[in-house]
């Protein structure tokens, strides 16, 4: 059995917030299996790994015995942009959106246990809604406590126009959580306005209100901005084996740490280990090839991990590049060389300070995996492939005697 | 015939607004009976004469042959206030609807005639709008837009609380005009906003905009503020004819004039015959009488409003008051004597000026008419009661000869 304190612990894990966490310990504390609501839009199912980091935290609670409602809210979806004025936002017919639905199911299971989740629609409930239950339920808000959302306060600031009805948006949004008898809701920071809906209007209807946890973005391939397709720093969970192995290998070793957290399924104490050893001098780049393995296994399989590990090792230390490339062999007294040294002395850079610029622009590379600690050492003995953006490479070996 | 030149006249008499006038000419060019759309609340159908003015303007433009249109807003009466925060606004059954429609009826019909007028229930296409209709609805407008209405401007300033519903109850009011495709919509000022929703949502549903009337809001008994219940400054159209004709006669000369133009049917060219008389010389309070018996007559008999004439004039000049008030002569050279030099004296007030403060505050009366006007003389030869408040009243007759 896990104990509440272990529990609280692993839903913890990598969160942004939880509203309430007394009341989730009250929850805890029912000792029943508590139902999880998390909605998902009926639209481009086309999911990269940052969305990943809430349907892990369903999974999460999944194991621990809870029961997952994955609410697709194809209502909303379906009315399209009444307005009429987006038409990037044309209403889904049914088919479509039973479609979507499909593919969705198709990705999640990847992750989340398809035996152990609810897949729900909420035009089943929101469908029934009269025109006098939706006036009842926009009687349960003033316009100003709405427009404290983020959003609708910025635009409404700045007399960028809000039509009415996206007002009625969140509200219905928590009208979902009031249906399910939702008891917790997930979804990232920026839905946290939304998910208090949730608790407002279940609370005004006599029920518990639900606990509210948000999950931070993903920062993507570059390490600066949130993974998303349109900035084109996302690994998608559809992607071959050997380009989601390459994309967890690019990142950065600050990258990779978050990245543990927030989707790697290793226990928070193998994560310490793994932080341990690396202080100890293990090579990140080791650390990075077993996230590599794990996520590529994760949305393939085992034999496809391990078959994308070794094409990978192939593509950078053996092959594909010039076959003609020369070995440099660098000599430092025996001693492991800073990497902008190597860089100056194979003449990958002009001079140290022009190399450690390079390195913090992420543009270099040892054996295929991107380094950006300006402290990275070669060590004696090893071969190694150093590459500055695209087209400079260097195969480098550091005498082990002086 | 009449041209569009005189239609124009009729339907602007007494008007506040006309939006747009160009539009309106254009409508009456088509010489086809127009739509006319009034919307009345389905609670309190207990009317005062404030709300005949709107009344009136119907009762004109179903006499130029246009179709009167009468909307009882039932749709939201019967949702009540479904905050629930607003005890005094329960919902309303069908029953009670219907019940106030025909007491509604009972009374409308003293000015409209039956025979042309349309009652209609918005219920009726209100309670088939779904819910995804009304979100559709609640697209046709921003929420900036919305907030411009006064009252919602005013709150929002004040930081006083707006539920969301109440922005949509001026977007079904502009639904109504769409289903019932109103040409012309007539209302108080004070609904000048959620008139122009009707014009709004036409046009953006291919209609041609009604055209908006708005009418003043009837000064009351007092001359000062608007007539309302909670006021008591009113004369409601089911009172008793004595008291209808009294409290007529009970304004002042000013607001008859008001009252002329809004609520008689008395043509413009009659009325300026009567200020013509007045400024020749004809007592105001005989201009007066005639309106008491318009009114008395429009909403009981020409019968009842006959009997009320006699019973005011002689409550007022002969009877019900001490049978032992002595006949007081003044003489002042065979000429006609200032009301405040009459009251000096005749001890009704310590000094002229002390007179002039009581005319002023409206405590004066001459044979029951309330005397406002500084300037108003007392002819030589008749006999008149003057009274200052209830309690100070004396008989007067000023002498025809020196």
């Amino acid at each position: 059995m896990t104990t509440i304190d272990e529990t609280l612990k692993i839903i913890k894990r990598g969160t942004e917030e939880v509203l309430l966490e007394a009341e989730l310990i009250e929850k805890l504390k029912l000792n029943r299996p508590l139902r999880i609501k998390a909605g998902f839009d009926p639209t481009a199912p086309d999911l990269h790994l940052g969305h990943t980091v809430l349907l892990n935290k369903m999974r999460q609670l999944q194991n621990l015995g809870h029961e997952i409602l994955f609410l697709i809210g194809d209502f909303t979806g379906m009315i399209g942009d009444p307005s009429g004025k987006n038409e990037t936002r044309p209403p889904l017919s049914r088919e479509q959106v039973a479609e979507n639905a499909r593919t969705y199911q198709q990705q999640v299971f990847k992750v989340l246990d398809a035996d152990k989740t609810k897949i729900l629609f909420n035009s089943t409930w929101c469908n029934q809604l009269t025109s006098v239950d939706l006036i009842k339920l926009a009687s349960s808000l003033t316009v100003a406590r709405m427009l404290e959302r983020d959003d609708f306060h910025k635009r409404f600031s700045n007399n960028q126009p809000i039509a009415i009805h996206e007002l009625l948006y969140p509200l219905l949004q928590g009208y979902d959580s009031v249906v399910m008898q939702a008891d917790i809701e997930l979804g990232g920071t920026d839905q946290k306005f939304n998910l208090l809906m949730g608790r407002e209007l279940q609370k005004q209807r006599g029920q518990a209100p639900q606990i509210v946890i948000t999950m931070p973005l993903l920062v993507g391939l570059d390490g600066v901005k949130k993974m998303s397709k349109s900035l084109g720093n996302y690994i998608g969970i559809d992607e071959p084996p050997d380009e989601i192995f390459g994309k967890v290998m690019s990142i950065s070793d600050e990258v990779m740490w978050i990245w543990y957290e927030l989707v790697s399924f290793r226990s928070l104490d193998d994560i310490k280990q793994l932080r341990l050893d690396a202080e100890a001098g293990r090579n990140p780049r080791d650390i990075k090839l077993l996230l590599a393995e794990e996520l590529t296994a994760r949305f393939h399989s085992e034999e496809a991990a391990k078959t994308a590990h070794a094409n990978f090792t192939a593509r950078f230390q053996k092959g594909q590049l010039p076959t003609d490339l020369p070995l440099l062999e660098l000599n430092h007294a025996g001693q492991a060389l800073a990497i902008a040294q190597v860089m100056k002395q194979a003449g990958l850079a002009e001079s140290t300070s022009k190399a450690m610029q390079l390195i913090q622009q992420g543009a270099v590379r040892v054996d295929g995996t991107r380094v950006q600690d300006k402290a990275y050492q070669l060590e004696p003995g090893g071969e190694y492939i150093v590459q500055v953006g695209k087209h400079r490479v260097a195969k480098i070996k550091i005498s082990k005697t002086c």
